[in-house]
């Protein structure tokens, strides 16, 4: 079982009502990779650095068995850096700083070892080099793909056309009701499964999740987490976790899709409980299995005798 | 078992994009006990209708079993009449008329042999009203409890005063941030429980509901209803549903309440099908119960082997 991710690896500059730290390893490529690695062995991870991407940072990725041949480090420029302030309520913050740098004119060159790979993650980049990364793999088992209003306004045409490509598609509630143009999300799903995606997953933040795969509806509970320190990377930090889930367990069904589901939610009830990709280091097992049984729990309907 | 039900007793006048109906049965009261008599039996009926309450509407009511010693017939005037249109996604809608009429003087008497009700419903009225009602009942098992914005930003005073005297209650999540002035839902919660009501039940439209009793979060998955023709009454009858399940069983245990909720839930489902409270009179057994397990299955986390 091998992993493809390839996405954004970035410095970011978190500002948040709990505190601020001027820069911390970040990135979708990077979020994804740490979080599927929890249950994941092969992952393989393309993104491109700058001159300045710290030794550190290196050591931490390759800790996590994340092989690095398709991490690509151009000294022409720095890393793709990007700096942000939440606002009181975490469900929305402002963009202070974005400097693309070397990310700028990344072009997601996939070596010859990675293109077997059985399960594919694109992080939300630009369509057209999600495409591109679609033409140089064979045949994986399923390709997981994320993306975000700014695609769906500004290259809606590239877009619809790698969605042909995709199994399943991993978006928002407000990005799922723009893509298809309908105010309801059930048959906004029905619209987008039209588009090429056979499964979607829809994230909901504190209302959860939905799956809809083959005929099926899952609806997956928020955890209830009242602290939410920083809520960067959460969405990635999912996405991984429910690829890792998926690489560790090799199982596509329905049944353990509702797992992946679970744990991806698990790990972004983590991620939000520290700066950047800090709480995602330090996770252990039985805190990883703990939180499941927390979900489940939550969500239990009673039989009626 | 008696279930005492207080709120208005109403016409409503209904445009949604599908359709129209100029006079139809509605109110919270009649909602409320409309769906918890598909359960309950000793439903009592405490309300206000004008001269022009149409004699069919009374024999719908009594022929649900629902008890009306309590409604008082004010000749002087007519029923409450309200008339809205809905906007293209159903969640927003424009009030085009409102006549109180009879409701406006609305004095809630509760007749001697409905005070020793077991469970009492307060629909949706003014918060001195439902105080009221408090002072004449005797020590029920559990008072459900539902509110609007309109008296949480009118009659704060008067609102916390009555909460205080509340078991459960039951309001969406909007509702909620603003009685609590907080926009954490979860922290929400734990505010507002602090107001008096020991549990709490957070609607949350097509996200579904919170419940939160004792040490205990239950979530519960919304139905995907796709075809959704007209939402009036659908919070009413999920407080009925709710209600009526708990008369039936007579079980106030956090396992039961999650029951409960369901069968709010499944009524709700079902009132937004047709217009007014038309779905729900002729529900039958074995599409409530069908309709739970379809719940059931929304929600099922699998166990890791």
């Amino acid at each position: 079982m091998s992993l493809l991710v390839v996405g954004s690896v970035a410095y970011d500059g978190i500002e948040t009502p709990f505190g601020k730290t001027d820069r911390i390893l970040g990135g979708s490529a990077t979020y994804i990779s740490l979080a599927s690695s929890f249950f994941a062995e092969n992952i393989n991870l393309v993104g491109v650095v700058g001159k300045d991407f710290a030794d550190e940072d290196i050591e931490l990725l390759k800790s996590k068995n994340i092989d690095l041949e398709g991490l690509q480090i151009d000294s022409s420029g720095n890393t793709f850096f990007w700096k942000g302030k939440y606002h009181h309520d975490l469900n929305n913050r402002d963009t202070l700083d974005t400097q693309l740098n070397v990310f700028e004119h990344f072009d997601p060159i996939i070596p010859e070892g990675y293109k077997d790979a059985q399960y594919v993650a694109l992080g939300n980049i630009e369509p057209s080099l999600q495409e591109k990364v679609l033409d140089q793999v064979n045949n994986p088992d399923l390709v997981v793909m994320d993306t975000m209003n700014f695609w769906i306004e500004g290259t809606p045409d590239a877009l619809k056309q790698t969605l042909k490509g995709v199994d399943l598609l991993v978006i928002n509630d407000s990005e799922a009701r723009e893509l298809a143009n309908e105010p309801n999300l059930f048959t906004s799903a029905d619209k987008i499964r039209e588009m090429g995606p056979d499964s979607l997953i829809i994230k909901k933040g504190e209302h959860g999740a939905l799956l809809f795969t083959g005929d099926e509806i899952f609806s997956a509970p928020a955890y209830p987490v009242i602290d939410i320190f920083d809520p960067t990377g959460a969405g990635d930090t999912f996405m991984g976790g429910l690829l890792g889930w998926i690489s560790y367990t090799n199982d596509l069904s329905p049944v353990n899709m509702r797992r992946a589901v679970i744990m991806g939610s698990v790990m972004a009830s983590f991620c939000v409980e520290k700066f950047g990709p800090e709480r995602l280091k330090s996770l252990n097992e039985e805190e990883v299995f703990t939180r499941y049984k927390e979900f489940r729990d939550l969500s239990v309907i009673p039989e009626i005798k």
